[in-house]
């Protein structure tokens, strides 16, 4: 969640290219409806009541090995998953169980705001390498392992976002993963994959997830229902080792709430084994791929010259770059003015500098209007300031 | 949750004694369903689906400010409550951002076996005070907090259970309370409370709580749905000062994933605010006050002359104590074959040996019939082995 003042109560009049919530239309179905009523009638509804499996809803881990094994050509046991409550919920048990205070995690440049605050929440020491539109840089990332090691320091993990990834929608290439995954055996670098948006390809699939491609690497793979089902939910779910999901299953928040959501996990299950699911996922890539066109075209039509951006192939998000002259935070805060609310780059990177000439759009939110319109109030902004520090 | 390999599979001829879960005939109730519906027909369902606000539904924390305030004469404003996850979600998040690893923090002795393994998965000390029949005795809080600040470790808080405590039953008296405010007082010390079996009071109201009396103390207090409404639905409630909460409510995991189960805060705001939540903890009183005395009566009539137990006001548990030469984990193992599952005491102790000659017993899970069979069958293994081991 990127959090704000208005993110409960944007008015009619608000364009929000900030928030990365799925788009509220798309949240309460006929077909969850039928889920929720199937779990209320069902011969024991207070099972879902009481404390869960502490690996998950049996029903729903099943659903989903199923599913990542047939999409992914791998063949995955069960218990080689659990359920968690939303990716949030895996990114700080990871951190907590995995890296001590003052030891060093790797995160890409940039990375998602919010896992970096739950990384400094922990106390860990962030170091960055960079992405391009092909994703995490293979030799960035080398340079820091290099380093890193060199002062006897190993990083504990690398935390990556592979597909659409937050905030810049790029993907990782088939071939970088390879090198990554290469990367990672030769320096016994664990990998956290953050994998949240890749249900949502607009043009055609994404290569193997790096869980699929490890082989002995030991890589944690998290995925959530929040992007294509319901944020409300609290639901995701983690893969790794045996060894690691049991740790995380016996871990001492697990042990004392049980599985994650046991409700909404036994509604979910009843939803997913319907088949509501993966056509409400192709219902939103429809949806999606729409909305990225119409910014992509705005931006096309909208932006100076010296302006940037990225060209997401699924996701939520565009990654806008500035020209040198202007500041996002005073884009920002002139947007915020007319009404326009998007997210400067500072809070995305380890060293807020780096992002000073970024704005992240968000097309998952505003209404398909108010995209062309929001777009529109930020090139008029942009032309401007570049002329005025240029005069 | 107490964990154990029978715990989702307890068969018809298992008496379980162990798992500090409510009774399952409580959880689905025709009164719950009304409030699904009610959010399910409301006129923005998609609400409850999105991200949360931060500090938890609204109408969720307007009801527990209203209870609060009535039931103990205070006058909290609002923003002195957010919702979260279960106490676990709690628990953890104070650990997080209140201990650092290998800092002091203070537990009882015996404690909440899930609670100290969360802190231990935070890496902090743990120190403990014994407790009697009145609680948590001041004198060795105090001789703790005075060794810890001679040796220039400031523990960070005391973790306390004052109502209905888990594993032992007992509840901290009017005056006590008082006193441990004081020596916080004295010696800077953060309060945490955790609250969750006060509402299941069997025999009159419990003493205000540490928060309501705490003046400028700084305490926590959490409570729960899991004891007295559902564990599955993961929701609870912590109560601070502004500025903790607002900590709280801006953290990572917060910013992350938003307010605590949005779905199922509506649904059981929507419960609370028809008075169905009050109602049913009067009914749940009625049923574990029952289960209790049956357990009491159980005990009188079947240990052996040396053992001694709790008389609880209210909550789960019931704690046993054995003749000294008789092995807690030698009864856990032979009530086990003989189809009575219970917990040995060395996993509440910060000092497991402490807990060598202790069981605790849960009267809230277990239907009334195997109450009676289940003591009788410790009666038996317990008598067995003390004269065993005279002989």
């Amino acid at each position: 969640v990127q959090s704000h003042p208005l993110a409960q109560g944007v008015t009619a009049n608000t364009i929000s290219l900030l928030l990365g919530h799925p788009d509220p239309s798309t949240l309460f179905t006929p077909e969850f409806q039928e889920a929720v009523q199937r779990v209320l009638t069902s011969p024991q509804p207070y099972q879902a009541l009481q404390y869960g499996a502490e690996q998950g809803a049996p029903a729903l881990i099943d659903y989903l090995v199923e599913k990542f094994n047939r999409e992914q050509a791998t063949s995955l046991s069960r218990d080689r998953v659990m359920a968690v409550a939303g990716s949030t919920h895996a990114v700080d048990m990871i951190a907590r169980l995995y890296a001590n205070a003052g030891e060093a995690v790797i995160v890409e440049a940039p990375s998602y705001v919010d896992a970096l605050h739950v990384f400094r929440d922990h106390g860990v020491e962030l170091y960055s390498a960079a992405i391009d539109e092909q994703g995490l840089v293979p030799e960035a990332l080398e340079q820091i392992l290099r380093r890193l090691h060199r002062d006897n320091r190993p990083p504990r993990f690398l935390y990556t976002i592979p597909n659409f990834h937050n905030p810049t929608g790029v993907t990782l290439s088939a071939a970088r993963r390879v090198e990554i995954l290469r990367l990672a055996q030769q320096y016994q670098l664990m990998v956290v994959e953050d994998d949240v948006y890749r249900d949502l390809a607009f043009d055609g699939p994404v290569p193997a997830s790096l869980l699929a491609l490890a082989g002995d690497v030991p890589v944690l793979h998290i995925g959530s229902f929040s992007k294509t089902l319901a944020p409300g939910l609290r639901l995701g779910w983690l893969i790794g080792s045996r060894e690691s999901i049991q740790r995380f299953v016996q871990c001492g928040t697990t042990e004392m709430g049980g599985g994650a959501s046991p409700f909404t996990a036994q509604i979910v299950a009843e939803y997913c084994h319907l088949g509501h699911w993966e056509a409400h996922i192709a219902h939103l890539c429809d949806l999606y791929r729409a909305r990225r066109d119409m910014m992509l075209a705005a931006l096309q039509q909208h932006m100076p010259d010296r302006v940037q951006w990225t060209k997401p192939a699924g996701g939520f998000f565009i990654w806008v770059t500035l020209p040198e002259n202007v500041q996002a935070r005073g884009v920002k805060a002139e947007a915020l003015r007319r009404g326009v609310l998007v997210a400067a780059g500072e809070g995305y990177f380890v060293n807020p500098a780096e992002g000073e000439h970024n704005l992240r759009l968000t097309y998952s939110f505003a209404p398909p209007e108010n995209i062309e319109r929001g777009v529109r109030v930020l090139g008029e902004i942009i032309e401007r300031q570049a002329k005025a520090t240029h005069a």
